[in-house]
């Protein structure tokens, strides 16, 4: 775990003072840049030391198998993981014969900032050599949000005590050598040296530039890298650039004065395609990097800025009386953004592109955690996000062909939209998924009133999911549809009969398919929609079980569930957690133990299928045996904690969330950021004492602070406006910014948002008993 | 398929006219000889050609990775694999400078007869080489049951039309190659050339000897392999040994005139230890050979013929008006006390020693097949098995504890004792095996009165099994004792809650546990049982949840199953069985389709749970949805179908069970014979037809015959009794053969069984509607 504060807190910055050897990894993740096309984990400059290097371009990967003791139908064979591609962030730095390197001579001071209204990574380095030469070494790095195939390195150096002689080796690598990844050794020798090198080339003819393309072996995708720099220096200074089918080079030697200094901008552009052929990779990375030399450093950070303070406008959120929080909620947002912004067709994978953790796939988290921040703040990259979901669909109907389904079956895990699931009970099995994606359109939907999007993109989604559901369900001797043998969101409960979130789910999507399907009837003729379908869909949302224990007087999570044993928690040590590297899943899928939200999500995301009481009661329920095993749970547990009262529990919620990586919580920020913890600091925030939810009649809010919070500002882009909401302990002030006047409910109390701010009172209300948590999985306290 | 009667019809022999190529490999595992600790496939002397090499030693195996996709807590990281050891069958034979392989030349004629009574298998051929030279060669081979450590082939070669020149080279190989398993290329790999050499020796002292002793690579298992010839043939003859690592060979060339004959006894002799040295487990194997060779091949088939004739006059089953049958029910009991007769202190594995089928890996169905009629046949071999179970209960407490359970939990497959399951839904979580074992316990000491094994090693497994049922279980609100998320029999089902078949053989477990430890209360005491946790076993058994389903009338296989859709076997072809290989895990979970005899098998061994109208309708209701994709549920459905009145449907599964490998209706005989469901050839006669049922108050029987067999006998042995019951259309006679006096049950009448025969009337039945079967899933009419 990173201490407290780590990376300071600033409001709008990270800053880490010195170099924590320990934390490298860690830093890597948190200091990564990108634009959802092109990712650099922060690596210092020299290459080395590191944790873990990673350039990562999304949707670039590589085949290996998925091995099986035992086999069985329908298992995928292949899987796909995110590699690490040509890395162009490498400038080896030579001090009179020495390399630059902080593990050896003396570091005098050493400090990096992430600006998060800027979009860069500054670092200042103070280094004397082990023979005494001292120098300023100054860098910022960029991933360009406004020229998507480009990053840029503004780099500098500068004696510090006398002359000095410098050569620097700006380079682009392809084939690094990773650290030992404790992998499958069939599946990590198909990922050692994973690019087949094509084709290398450098220009000395005043570019000073080079190019790499290489292929992938088994997938057989094709990338280009390329670099261009500037140098300016001091007279006495030659370049020279070369290359090799791994290794492109440039070679700056100089002689810099005391008063002079080195000074290097480097462009870095990249390219990738499954098609096109290799001239055509090359050459587009050769444009790219033209014109970003022809836009050049300043007027690259002035785009990156100007973009930056656009999205702000429109998505800042202001905590006032929690520092910590207030700085988690913008980093969160940054790289929420980050992400996925010019993914544009490619996927946002769980750790966005900071990491190679989880291979580089993308699950349910994305619709569920990521998407309804961008819905609100950034909503084009949810469209796209959500148009790559829509460029699978003939892979997701060929899945559930294979499965014995209609419709589309989305895969649990995926790079390319191929099932890469290994183990199905908490992967195919997993068929929410499809009605959380389901879900996400229509939201989006309400979100922007984009119905062209509804048109060529909605409703195919809905149609295909809501035919799944269908074919899933079937209807018992009372008449009830029963959704069967699935796994919901907690992992620690699988192949269980009606599980509530996935029928609440399920339910919505049929039910909005046939809505959508009769007011596109052309397309839904198109896909095939008869009015028998489409009343069979609402039929079955109708029927649609919901099991209660009235007994207790609960929700149970699924079916017979409040029948099974109690988790013995008392007897479960701290360091057993997480219980699944601990315990086996036979144990926990037969046990009341909760990895993470199920319900509770269900009455967030579905509340409306619930009451009060028993929003309250099944909150009560299921706290005391949810583990938290899955960074998927506090953000859920901080809004429904929010809205059944309990504020003081949803702080502390709010804070894990938001605090995931910044204070590696899993002890996995490593292998890059939890996108979707990330994303729900912002929900947590926005929708937990917001007290925000998107409706069919557009959005309510409840907002409510905790003790910690004196005020809280958000701000929210909904159908072209943009308002500010502005939460103090007694009122609520919304103010439209942009756009015509909108309607919002307040408390259940319409309000109009107009030409002035309009303040609304918040009702007061009484925190009943605070439920307790398992042994050893009370939320932190961050403070 | 194997056609009907591709081994003749014969009462008390096998024969195979011609040789059918497309069959060898069939026809090897139906001719395999073993007793219990050496096994031999039915290659041919020459050893090409072949379908699949095989020679086996009971347990000895190689270990190998298991691979995952995706790993979890408590997975088995290696499995078991049974190797292919030293061959030390192969006779090889030059004729005229030609080698003798059916494949060239003319086979003038050729059969093969595995006798019986002899336990011999017979090859008499006729052959002319391609260049015109005409032999007749016989050989007979045995593995000895009376001498374990030995098999021994006599083999004669006759010149049929002029003088010859033979050579005949009879070899020990180690490493044969295999034909391509398909298996994962890393498990593969781990498997070729398994043995490696550590010592090998060829003596020319008269004694024409060779020994290889090699050992494998990660097992760390030691074997030695060794031949000794009597050779007699004409004056002019030349014998030389000679001894390579991985070879051993004894050539004996001669010239053979018309009318003299070439003629070879060669004694083989196996031995293996995991921990005795070279030299020991080399000395073992000569003094073995020394013995044989003492004994002399006349008097080896002496012992062997004695030794059957002993155990058919307890065990002979016969079947007069259904000669196939007849046939089938003798090979299966001759299999059956080959796979475990000599094993002593071994597991029986699913194929025996016939085939590397399963990896050679035992499971629950030994002592749910197999057992029970050992137990009345061949006791000591029965107590041999469960011995082998006694001695890894440290391995099965070391599983126990690893899974968070009490007690021990037996591995669901594997060949020393550890668990080798690589899908722990049917693997791991398929606790039942733990009650099959115990009521196996029970059931040998019921036919044996074995007080000695009891106390010694049935008190102990019987506790430590309830222990474990008792951790696994717990009471519900309602004070029921309930067994969530385990997997029955029916692999169609897995991670289920309340499996009726798995609680009622817990209950009887754990009753029954506490009544030994009662009975046996210092031994208990020794096992640290106190009263209160007998009394804990007895409470758990009481409150045993058995789910009923009212509005049906059925007893759900497990709790909810009827709640569930019912697999569409209209829209199910043919081609599509067996399910698993066709459809996904996760829908055959959550659907009502059963892959073989689970309520039903509850039903057969717990008979005294049900009412006969439930098992009417229960058998039923379970019928239209019993697919019989696994080997291990004719026999049940016949013995169930018996029991209800089904007689003639009964007949057809008692083919099925019995017919299983002589027809090859799984397609996978080749692999090895289907050892419980040969056993359930015996079942489906004697418990089926013959009514018979193991009770605390000794044997009860309910005979009924089907129209197709007119008379129906079988032996019994029972208590150190051996009695025989004849089974007529009308009468049952029950005779004493050998023992005391013995009351059985007829009909729920007391018949006691003294000095002559007794005749009891058979009330009459009057059979009722024939379910029906999913289509295209009817049992065979094997006439």
């Amino acid at each position: 775990m990173i201490k407290q504060a780590a990376y300071g807190v600033e409001p709008w910055s990270l800053k880490e003072s010195g170099l924590n050897m320990d934390l490298l990894a860690q830093s890597e993740s948190v200091f990564a840049l990108s634009n959802g096309h092109i990712g650099l984990r922060g690596n210092l400059d020299e290459g080395e030391p590191h944790g873990l290097p990673g350039t990562y371009l999304n949707s670039f990967y590589e085949q290996r198998p998925l091995p099986y003791a035992e086999a069985g139908y329908g298992y995928p064979e292949s899987g796909q993981t995110v590699i690490n591609v040509t890395n162009g962030k490498l400038i080896r730095l030579l001090v009179d014969d020495e390399p630059f390197d902080i593990r050896y001579g003396t570091l005098n001071s050493h400090d990096r900032v992430l600006d998060l209204r800027a979009g860069t990574l500054t670092r200042h380095a103070d280094w004397t050599s082990p023979a005494g030469s001292r120098v300023r070494v100054t860098s910022t790095r960029m991933v360009s949000l406004t020229q998507r195939a480009i990053a840029a390195i503004s780099y500098t150096v500068e004696p510090v005590e006398g002359q000095v002689r410098l050569v620097a080796q700006s380079e682009l690598v392809a084939n690094e050598q990773l650290p030992d990844s404790g992998r499958d050794p069939r599946a990590a020798a198909a990922l050692e040296q994973p690019l087949v090198s094509e084709e290398y080339s450098a220009d000395n003819d005043g570019q000073c530039r080079a190019i790499l393309v290489h292929s992938t072996r088994v997938s057989g995708l094709r990338m280009a890298a390329g670099m261009l720099h500037e140098v300016e220096g001091p007279s006495r200074m030659s370049i020279h650039s070369e290359a090799y089918p791994d290794v492109g080079r440039s070679l700056i030697a100089c002689e810099v004065p005391l008063g002079e200094k080195l000074h290097i901008v480097k462009y870095i552009g990249y390219g990738w395609s499954s098609t096109r052929s290799r001239p055509a990779v090359r050459d587009q990375v050769a444009a790219a990097l033209a014109l970003a030399k022809l836009t050049g450093w300043e007027q690259l950070l002035a785009e990156q800025r100007a973009f930056l303070d656009d999205f702000w406008a429109g998505a800042d959120v202001e905590v006032l009386g929690d520092p910590e929080i207030q700085q988690a909620v913008r980093f969160a947002l940054f790289q929420v953004l980050q992400s996925g912004v010019r993914a544009e067709g490619r996927p946002i994978a769980a750790k966005g592109l900071t990491g190679p953790g989880y291979d580089g796939h993308t699950f349910w988290d994305t619709e569920t955690f990521v998407l309804p921040v961008l819905n609100l703040t950034s909503p084009a990259a949810s469209a796209d996000a959500l148009r790559w979901r829509h460029t699978v669909l003939p892979l997701a109907r060929e899945r559930a062909e294979d499965l014995g389904l209609k419709g589309a079956a989305f895969p649990w895990r995926t790079i390319d939209g191929q099932e890469c699931s290994g183990y199905w009970p908490a992967g195919t099995a997993a068929f929410h998924i499809n009605a959380d994606i389901a879900r996400s359109v229509l939201d989006y939907v309400n979100a922007t009133g984009d119905e062209k999007f509804e048109r060529e993109i909605g409703v195919e989604i809905l149609v295909e999911t809501a035919r799944l559901w269908r074919s899933l369900g079937h209807h018992d001797a009372e008449g009830r549809f029963r959704i069967d043998g699935v796994t919901g969101p907690d992992e620690y409960s699988a192949i269980k009969d009606n599980n509530i979130f996935t029928n609440l789910m399920a339910q919505r999507n049929l039910a909005a398919a046939a809505d959508l399907a009769e007011k596109h009837d052309d397309v839904a003729e198109r896909l095939g929609v008869s009015t028998e379908e489409a009343a069979s869909w609402r039929d079955a949302a109708k029927a649609m079980m919901i099991p209660y224990d009235e007994r207790l007087g609960v929700h149970p999570q699924h079916e017979d569930f409040t029948e099974h044993a109690v988790w013995d928690f008392d007897n479960t040590p701290e360091e057993s957690y997480p219980l699944l590297l601990h315990y086996p899943y036979f144990d926990l899928y037969r046990k009341q133990v909760v990895k993470q939200a199920d319900l509770v999500l269900a009455i967030h995301l579905r509340g409306d299928a619930f009451t009060d009481e028993q929003k309250a009661r099944d909150f009560a329920y299921y706290e005391p045996m949810t583990v938290r095993d899955s960074s998927l749970s506090a953000c859920t547990q901080s809004v429904v904690a929010a809205e059944v009262g309990q504020l003081e529990l949803a702080h502390e919620y709010l804070a894990e969330a938001a605090l995931m990586d910044l204070r590696d919580l899993e002890r996995n920020t490593r292998d890059g950021m939890h996108m979707a913890s990330l994303a729900g600091a912002w929900i947590a925030l926005v929708q937990g004492f917001g007290g925000m939810r998107q409706t069919p009649d557009g959005l309510t809010f409840a907002p409510r602070l905790p003790d910690g919070i004196s005020r809280l500002t958000f701000h929210i882009r909904y159908r072209g406006r943009t308002f500010r909401v502005r939460v103090t302990r007694h009122e609520a002030t919304y103010e439209l910014l942009e756009g015509e006047e909108l309607a919002i409910t307040h408390f259940g109390e319409k309000v109009t948002l107009g030409g002035k701010a309009t303040r609304q009172k918040i009702p007061s209300i009484t925190e009943g008993p605070r439920p307790k948590q398992p042994k050893g999985r009370e939320p932190i306290t961050h403070r």
